[in-house]
């Protein structure tokens, strides 16, 4: 009886005192590290393979290439893939791929070198070949790239009867999953769908006209991945036919795909949110490097800017000792409020709940919220600059100028992303860095400068 | 023929000037407006629904009450199904619910009061009332309150044939749509599945054993959902068996289920790092402040500890003004940077990237990258202080404490957020706020402190 295996034992990362790949090398027999390393699920394997050191990687790949399957390949990080694939021959690699479908050799074809991409295509079969070409014309996130071109269809006039006989007599051609028998017209439009639980419980001689479901949502072949995304969450679905410019089907996306590139997105606008330009396990502490200071050049660029606003009030400073104390509270408070109202802008973009017609609402929304946080915190703050310091105007000049910056905060919190997203830009990267200054040198500019006219 | 619709075609929330629903309620015919309406996606229908007023809801449901379908409110957000439920009949609501399965009654009685559920509750056929009330009395986000009760399961020694048969009969009782068939054993312990796809290539007298994939992903009903998902991204599960504490199967899980869950994780993660308890579309003014209000209140703690930093050094403050205008950068540049290590970090564990097995890595790659980026921006930090304010010493001291902040920086950035984890505390919601204390304190004493020592 086969095992259940219990899905709390996940492996480790890099965990090399439990790593069953860096144990098995320790055997001195290729056969038994090989039935060993067999057992492992592609998605377990992968895992532990990205754990290995890079002569942990040469040595197994030396002693068993056969275990670098197209299902293990298919699992790895695409920075792994990158360096495993020059290790292999490239007539292994064809082998692997051929039995993939043809989403997943596309993504591991995109890792290769030019010179390795010609090599394999050249020991690929020519129909292979041809479906990998088409995929990889298309711009990298758009739907061409990432379909697979292996689906099921069926004319409406069709039995359950003869699209049952028509698969089995398909074989290899079908894709290994599907969920879905698309119903096509003579011109190869899409236009319903028979869910294969349904199919399978209707008489074989029900036609499929009346067994389909008339409504179906197309994926046009050179839409962004993230807008395939939203429909298939908005509208639960499982699989979806990718049409090309006239509307006829040429292949299929499956909602399993879409959780990864979901996944991807997320992290993408998460990691923007702070700066970083990337991040994965196996990054170097170079690439960390590479993937944060620009952020940080810009940051400090604003940075200097907030300076130049407190050098212009430094005579206020030189009197007031209490303001250079302060201030950096109405600052820090500023920015983190907006942050707050960033974040929830750019999330409710990403999610389409905020759209050109639902602005309006939002900003507004933001702008009531932000008088009343302003105020709540205003009044914290002039009392305790009034407990701290003693002085009612000093409270005073902290109370309005909590109450500009936090409005201005919540402002420019919603105004800056919808601004960007209008002018096509990305609100996740680039919000952060105009919201920060305009926070730092509001928040500065209303708490000296209130302070050099009243105080002084 | 039917339409394709075009699915960049989508309603914009709120937009009232086209919103359907707004522009069918004119129409003083009941019967022409209930037609219109009906030809809506249940999708659109609740995007176009939520936008309405709550006037417009009212007069829509006394209209047509039998357009409040249960499709329709397992689509609604939340807030809006506790807000519609108590304007429709208890009857009305029992039978709109029949049409669904299981997981979604769940999720709209949970948004019943006491009184009501009982009443809906009373008014549902026994055995669907029986599922209810054992899911209800799972923990929220567990994967017993989530499941659906209908799957399809059948012994090893089953024929094809016996399988088609067997479901033709079913009807009601199988799930709308399913992918897989669990093959149980005589204790209906989960042993393998076949994809329905499979099943239907296969020949009738074909057994169920030798089509069966003998590794299956089980899931266990007290699984919290943030780690089902997680199971179901890392396999590409499309559906998984979900088993009580004794093996035996009791419901199942789909991925269209799971991709919400993402989403709903991924959001309280983005929001929690900026200190937002939870934001939705139909929030007011009143309602986002109470998400704000409270970590801008500690937020005021924590900067309130960092002027009392400041305060100490306020005699080297008033004799070098220059302090003031620079330390705000230094402190920027630290907060900066252990958001950035400490965003990293929250993702990466939430991917399960970071584990106790990888920390020491993790943590050695912080420590590492923090140093080379304090170095770089050291470096041109004391350039901006030298060539402002001609002072080497100053320069040579604001080089000092650039390095020191994003050291610690980067390694509080990934500490804090390991360590909350480790005390079982959720790191996306209180980890910010102890980064930017530990930069804001480090950064402001290392600047000042080494000032007044050096410089006075």
């Amino acid at each position: 009886m086969p095992d259940t295996p219990d899905l709390l034992d996940r492996p480790d990362h890099a965990d090399m005192a439990f790593n069953p790949i860096a144990l098995a090398l320790d055997l001195a027999d290729d056969g038994e590290m090989r039935i060993r390393l067999e057992a492992l699920h592609p998605a377990d394997f992968s895992d532990y393979f990205e754990a290995l050191t890079d002569g942990q990687r040469e040595a197994l790949v030396g002693r068993a290439p056969e275990l670098i399957t197209g299902e293990l390949l298919a699992e790895l990080e695409d920075e792994v893939v990158e360096d495993v694939l020059p290790l292999l021959e490239p007539d292994l690699i064809a082998d692997a791929l051929t039995e993939l479908d043809s989403d997943d050799v596309t993504q591991i074809m995109e890792e290769m070198d030019a010179a390795q991409r010609r090599t394999v295509l050249d020991a690929m079969a020519p129909t292979e070949r041809a479906g990998v070409e088409a995929s990889l014309a298309f711009d990298d996130e758009t739907i061409g790239r990432l379909m697979q071109r292996e689906f099921v269809s069926a004319p409406e006039f069709w039995t359950v009867g003869d699209t049952i006989d028509h698969m089995r007599e398909a074989g290899e051609e079908l894709p290994d999953l599907f969920f879905n028998i698309y119903i096509v017209d003579p011109r190869l439009k899409p236009i319903g769908y028979v869910p294969v639980s349904k199919l399978m419980r209707a008489a074989r001689d029900t036609t499929l006209s009346s067994l389909m479901i008339d409504v179906i949502r197309t994926i046009d072949q050179s839409l962004d991945q993230e807008e395939a995304a939203y429909l298939f969450e908005k509208y639960h679905l499982i699989s979806a036919p990718v049409v090309d410019g006239q509307g006829r089907i040429v292949g299929m996306m499956t909602v399993d795909d879409i959780l990864d590139i979901i996944q991807d997105e997320n992290k993408e606008d998460i990691l923007a949110l702070a700066g970083v330009s990337e991040a994965g396990i196996t990054d170097t502490a170079l690439e960390t490097v590479k993937s944060r200071a620009p952020w940080l050049l810009v940051n400090l660029a604003t940075a200097i800017l907030a300076s130049l606003v407190i050098a212009r009030f430094d005579y206020a400073i030189e009197q007031i000792v209490a303001l250079a104390v302060l201030m950096p509270i109405v600052a820090s408070m500023g920015g983190n409020a907006g942050t707050q109202a960033l974040t929830v802008a750019v999330r409710s973009l990403a999610e389409r709940d905020l759209t050109s017609a639902t602005a309006w609402r939002a900003v507004r929304r933001e702008g009531v919220s932000a008088l009343i946080i302003g105020l709540i915190f205003a009044v914290a703050m002039a009392g305790i600059a009034f407990v701290w310091f003693g002085d009612a105007r000093l409270a005073g000049v902290a109370f309005v100028a909590m109450i500009i910056n936090h409005v201005f905060a919540g402002l420019a919190g919603i105004l800056i992303p919808l601004g960007l997203k209008r002018a096509g830009a990305d609100p996740a990267v680039s919000s952060s860095v105009f919201v920060t200054t305009v926070t730092d040198v509001v928040g500065f500019t209303a708490f000296l400068g209130f302070a050099a006219l009243i105080l002084l």
